[in-house]
């Protein structure tokens, strides 16, 4: 029988195994014999760590999303602007620093896959989202607080739109096989965020530096 | 046998009902028993008109692509100005009166599906997201030309750009289970077309209007 230790490093590694798997076919056309290939485990092997095909897909979805969200906010807190931090967030995301598991979004593949299909992975991609969002907006707030950002500015409203922006640009580069478009929102992001996010001082500070 | 009119009527008929279940589960995750419960067709009877799955699978993307233009593009044509056109686009993409087939925007529904799966979908798709554009930007063109739309907005960027933002916004609304990401994606959107697109003239025109 596992060791505890043994039992939790080999459930981890089977959601690290899997998740490549849910993020590229989805949780309908990830089947049992895929996952057992992956893993090289037996069902049981499988089936003694979780109690369904669901369960692991949730953790696996939770996984990608980690890794998404670690790539997406890497080396951000030590930016002491905030508007530079939404711009190096930004480019985190378009240069793909983010160490995505293959597949790519995982928000964007679940907004897809759970759309007719699983409830549960629907409701871990809202709280991803929100989490997200809750992020983006956080630094707003503190930009505000600041007075680095505009007290004008909706921190939730901006949050979307940064996310919006990016995650249809990735959908479009999906399409066309390059991303033009990333490196485009890229472009528009930043320059809204010079022009109407920006606070008047900062704007000043930032000329004179120049 | 059909006639030839009967026979267009059934292949087309075929399609129309076969779009819902391809726009909504993939062409992977559509089964041929799916398709014949849909349609009311035995096997032999849907494959007297379509070589195969994919051949189906393309013209029904064609149709939903098709249904989803159509309502984007409502009446825009009777709009003299140009921005006010981009304007009503966007509208008729966040109002939904697209009268889209079930399983919301093919597009991003086949960018997501083809992403491991069918190079031919995946082309369809492309070829629709390059006319979508197109049709932007020959209206961005065209308000540069009337000089209704400053010299400097670059036609395709701007496309992208409106794309990207309607498209991520949809795919926010469809975790988040609302349209709020769409409203918010609409108010971003005419604010940047009124402050960073619209000609001055225009601009002080619609001053002196109101």
């Amino acid at each position: 029988m596992d060791t505890p230790n043994k039992g939790a490093r080999t459930r981890s590694e089977i959601v690290r195994r899997a998740a490549p798997l849910f993020n590229q076919h989805g949780f309908e056309g990830t089947s049992l014999s895929e996952l057992m290939a992956a893993t090289g485990l037996k069902k049981g092997g499988i089936y003694r760590h979780f109690s369904s095909k669901e369960e692991l897909a949730l953790e696996a979805f939770d996984y990608a999303w980690e890794q998404a969200a670690a790539g997406r906010l890497a080396g951000i807190r030590e930016v002491p602007d905030c508007v530079d931090r939404l711009k190096m967030m930004i480019d985190n995301f378009v240069e793909k620093r983010a160490g995505l598991v293959p597949g790519g979004c995982p928000l964007l593949n679940t907004a897809i896959d759970s759309d007719d299909g699983n409830p549960a992975l629907r409701s871990r991609a809202r709280i991803a989202m929100q989490r997200w969002t809750n992020r983006i907006s956080a630094i707003v707030s503190e930009g505000i607080h600041k007075r680095q950002i505009d007290a004008k500015v909706n921190p939730r409203k901006l949050s979307q739109i940064i996310i919006s922006s990016l995650e249809g640009a990735l959908m479009i580069g999906r399409i066309q096989g390059n991303d033009v478009a990333l490196q485009n929102a890229r472009e528009h992001l930043d320059h809204y965020l010079e022009q109407n996010v920006r606070a008047a001082s900062g704007k000043s500070r930032r000329v004179r530096a120049s």
